[in-house]
């Protein structure tokens, strides 16, 4: 099963890079942005997840930029998160511009579970709760 | 016909996390780094090729992390560099931690090339003779 | 004269480093979203002005760390800005950890008006008369 | 007494902004780069620091802008270190672009020493011995 949310962020300066444009690499810190308030929004925490010893690094990212973020953007992030297997979690996201709602890129990151010494594990049970 | 060559850089602190472990997203720093070295070592600039009125926007990225990048560690970014198309160019990277070798990561950029007002253009001569 | 107000954000994952808390550098962005949001407050805008042919570059900054910012953290920016001379525009900054009201760092910056070619110029008009 | 050593740097295009210039919070990034390779040439390192249970963290930073460093620009951090008191060690900066020597902008950085869970201790004996 999948769960899904969304979160408003507004494009700082420091985000921008000389072309005019916000820098392609900069979009990965929103989309951990939208995965932190899904978590959230489900009545979970990244933040919990972690003082209970567990991570969720990410193994594989992927994204298509369709139309450039400008400084000052109003920006929406979806998220899409689903357990892909006993010890991994994907998100896919879609980032809009606000208030038109254009699409500006798509996003997915594949995240596994490790313990606290960086071995791969089960999802924490909050986790595996959340996607039932 | 592709083109290749090889830079190094070292893991500074910023761009760890409190995983103690590189941050995803500043990946894509480094291998911006490791194009703008490949263009440098092939008697280009893309500095030269901004001036020129050309822009080279990433449209498509993706990473697969394999082993983490850890403070003060040495990299070797070894990239290769391919027209994909008339307007595109795409790369490709492997990051090399030195001395041991182990690949770390691997990744794609796929670029667009575009005039000054951002419309999609033919490469650049440059590039074009870079490739051929 | 001087004018104030307050804006709060949610610390990023991507702003810690292995110390296990912000990188100091990052507070610098966290105070350009403190200005933005005061001129957005006063009925003005940072990008407006940018489109007037203004810019308005950093020419001094300076931090106290008191006590370090954490991962999810929600911080308000409380910010003062004020005409420090006819070309220069100067900012205070108070960062609180909510909901605690705890103080975990102060910081000023110095900005010089300048034209789009990089130029220092009087304030442009709607900056003067924020602070008028 | 203090110590001093220089390294160099190349302007990466993620620390631009849209301004077509670096972005002045990330020139503390390249201060830290600054510290990290005076350390290493006195044959010190600070991750053998923090390996035997230390951490530096910055408690104050200052930074004078006096021209923009640009994209591609070489440059050469000038630092210079020494203890401040028996826990707190000072670090100063200039920023140099080469070739034209061009002095871009002067900087600060106190830190205090302190143990893995964070209370200020004595400087570890390495950086004292550096100092002495």
């Amino acid at each position: 099963m999948s769960v899904s949310g969304a979160t408003r962020i507004r494009v700082r300066y420091a985000e921008t890079d000389q072309m005019g444009v916000v820098y392609h690499g900069n979009y990965f810190t929103w989309f951990e942005v939208g995965r932190t308030e899904l978590l959230r929004q489900m009545g979970s925490s990244y933040k919990a997840l972690e003082a209970g010893g567990f991570g969720l690094p990410v193994v594989e990212a992927t994204c298509q930029y369709r139309h450039p973020a400008r400084y000052d953007d109003e920006l929406e992030i979806r998220t899409v998160g689903r357990m892909a297997t006993a010890i991994r979690v994907a998100f896919s996201y879609e980032l809009v511009r606000l208030p038109d709602g254009h699409r500006l890129a798509t996003a997915t990151t594949l995240h596994v579970a490790v313990t606290r010494d960086g071995r791969p594990c089960r999802l924490p049970g909050a986790l595996r709760e959340m996607f039932a």
